[in-house]
């Protein structure tokens, strides 16, 4: 998507060097837009764990060029030395594995990023060789894209079966978090159908929960969407379901971090809240995500690991204390909406209810 | 309550200035204790709309105050004019009164504010005299925090039965916003029970919604608790749902700002969404309150006028900007949780349950 007058994806290569990746510092926007370049799995292990990039999908493609960047160190110079001559192959496999180890715990409850990382170790095993693995990240990041055009695609006719309903008027929809471009490689996901829906000329307008503690609403979704002219208005976490109860909400569209075999959707602390007020006021629920984020060996919320963040999140906002000095916190940075609350799975694959036989029926 | 080793009342007179009133400058905390000096009711009313004062049974009682400044102005320094002598009393009348009139608009929402400054032109109808005028707003302030202690007595039995079924072990309440001595003249509504029960030697844990975007849990709970020495977390407003589903919360306790004759409770915005959240988990949810914040007169939700507040309070926290420079933004400070998501009210005469024949019975 744009910004200002250039088109950026949310993680690119530069032609010229293969011995890095590029970013957005994305816990600098809405303030500065800062690149920053990525050098080896290290950097990326620290870009992923520190939220530097986030969100389900963008975490997956950055690991796979983490996985990558992990090769090209440990083979020395990509090009210089013929990474798929044996010998000392065994030793470069191992330590790449370790990378890969390590580098799937950065954040426990994104889905995606062990199935990224899978994928690349899966690619590294057959074809040990650097110009396989690059183009293996590049096509995992097209791949990613294309997903969430397909997501959009989809989730579209919602927005205008409500927008017909309406006789034109602007479609109201809330989203908690950031499932946009930023959280993907592209377009986004809970936000895709919503740009389709803009672009096509259809009046939308976007009620963005700034999203405590990282305020990835306020910061990431709302930059977003002013930037590329769709309608929006910032509101606190607090305040959906008011807006809810008076009918100032036509749908919740929130993306996902995983997705149980049975449809129950872990995503960004304070979810399930809105998918009760939803629920509650008969407005319509749906979770957007590309079917790798389902994990089909697990079927019950609990199942579910809900990763504890850093205390200071909540005690301070921009680095500014808002708390008594150090007072006790929890911070859960995720929770989980069971099955019963959504309305639907908008998928790569189609639209389908929160259930697991048609979740299996879609991903099967 | 205490603050160091100096017990506070909220709002408090110098026995040698009958000129003024003193108020805790409730946006400076926690992290500077400042008493503010009101000389006018033009300066109640401004402490009164900025939330220097905040908290529905304080700003009854700072607007008790507000009425006989008001009084103290318009008849010249108390005790120089015989303030009972007829003659120009219908001007001092009139002007009080226009003032009154004003100070009842300073927050929309607070059905205490009007009820005290109507007993306050009351009684300045029937005694126009400025001692009286100082007992009538002495006498208020000195029922309202009985009334806390009675609010705290009539809860503290839902407590104890928590303990007993827990054997012991401490009982976790959630609250949302500020409903401590903070928000009321002493002692608070929602937390009467809780500090009560915490000097009962009962063992209790609270966890803290910081509630933006004024913050007034992570702000003022926060620091009374600690101040208290009563354990308390401090979460975000996203995370009561999460504790909820796994069992972290033994009940909710949240204040009002008013409650229909049915039982409907306008709180701080976001009660709804942990009443939803109470309800779908079998967590009991009480509402804190004087019978005074009834609003016999109404008993519908949607008969509750919401306050609209600056849209910097969202767009900023502590003076930082938080999200993109101009961004729209809606701020709705209240929501209204209907009283089938109740589960009871405790009062200062009782506790009832959400409906009106109880209510009705209760209040009468």
């Amino acid at each position: 998507m744009k910004v200002g007058d250039k088109y950026y994806r949310s993680v690119w290569q530069d032609e010229g060097d293969p011995g890095s990746v590029h970013v957005i510092d994305q816990r600098k926007l809405p303030f500065s837009f800062e690149v920053m370049t990525l050098r080896s799995v290290a950097e990326v292990y620290d870009a992923i764990r520190d939220m530097a990039v986030r969100g389900a999908p963008l975490i997956g493609a950055v690991a796979a060029w983490g996985v990558y960047l992990s090769f090209v160190e440990h083979i020395g110079a990509p090009g210089r030395k013929g990474s798929n001559e044996h010998g000392s192959g065994r030793d470069v496999y191992t330590s790449v594995m370790n990378d890969a180890e390590r580098l799937r715990s950065a954040r426990p409850t994104a889905v995606n990023l062990a199935w990224a990382v899978d994928y690349m170790t899966t690619v590294l095993k057959n074809y040990p060789d650097v110009t396989v693995l690059r183009r293996a990240a590049e096509g995992l990041c097209d791949e990613e894209a294309e997903r969430s055009r397909l997501i959009g695609e989809h989730g579209l006719p919602l927005i205008e079966a409500i927008s017909s309903k309406k006789g034109g008027d602007a479609v109201n929809i809330l989203t908690h978090c950031n499932a946009g471009w930023l959280a993907c490689v592209d377009f986004g996901t809970a936000l895709a159908p919503v740009y389709l829906a803009h672009e096509k000329g259809i009046k939308v307008h976007v009620w963005v929960d700034e999203t405590r503690p990282r305020n990835q609403g306020s910061r990431l979704t709302a930059w977003e969407l002013v930037n590329h002219g769709v309608p929006c208005t910032l509101i606190t976490d607090n305040a959906g379901g008011h807006l809810m109860q008076n009918g100032m909400v036509d749908i919740v569209l929130v993306g996902c971090d995983r997705a149980t075999a049975s449809g129950d959707v872990a995503n960004k602390t304070g979810t399930y809240l809105k998918a009760l007020a939803a629920h509650d006021n008969g407005v319509p629920f749906y979770s957007a995500l590309p079917v790798s984020t389902f994990d089909l060996s697990i079927d019950r919320p609990e199942q579910i690991e809900i990763e504890e963040r850093d205390a200071d999140e909540v005690r301070t906002i921009e680095g500014v204390s808002v708390a008594p000095e150090g007072i006790r916190v929890s911070n859960y940075g995720f929770d989980v909406t069971p099955a019963r609350l959504v309305t639907g799975l908008i998928t790569d694959r189609g639209v389908c209810r929160a259930d697991r036989e048609s979740i299996i029926k879609m991903v099967s």
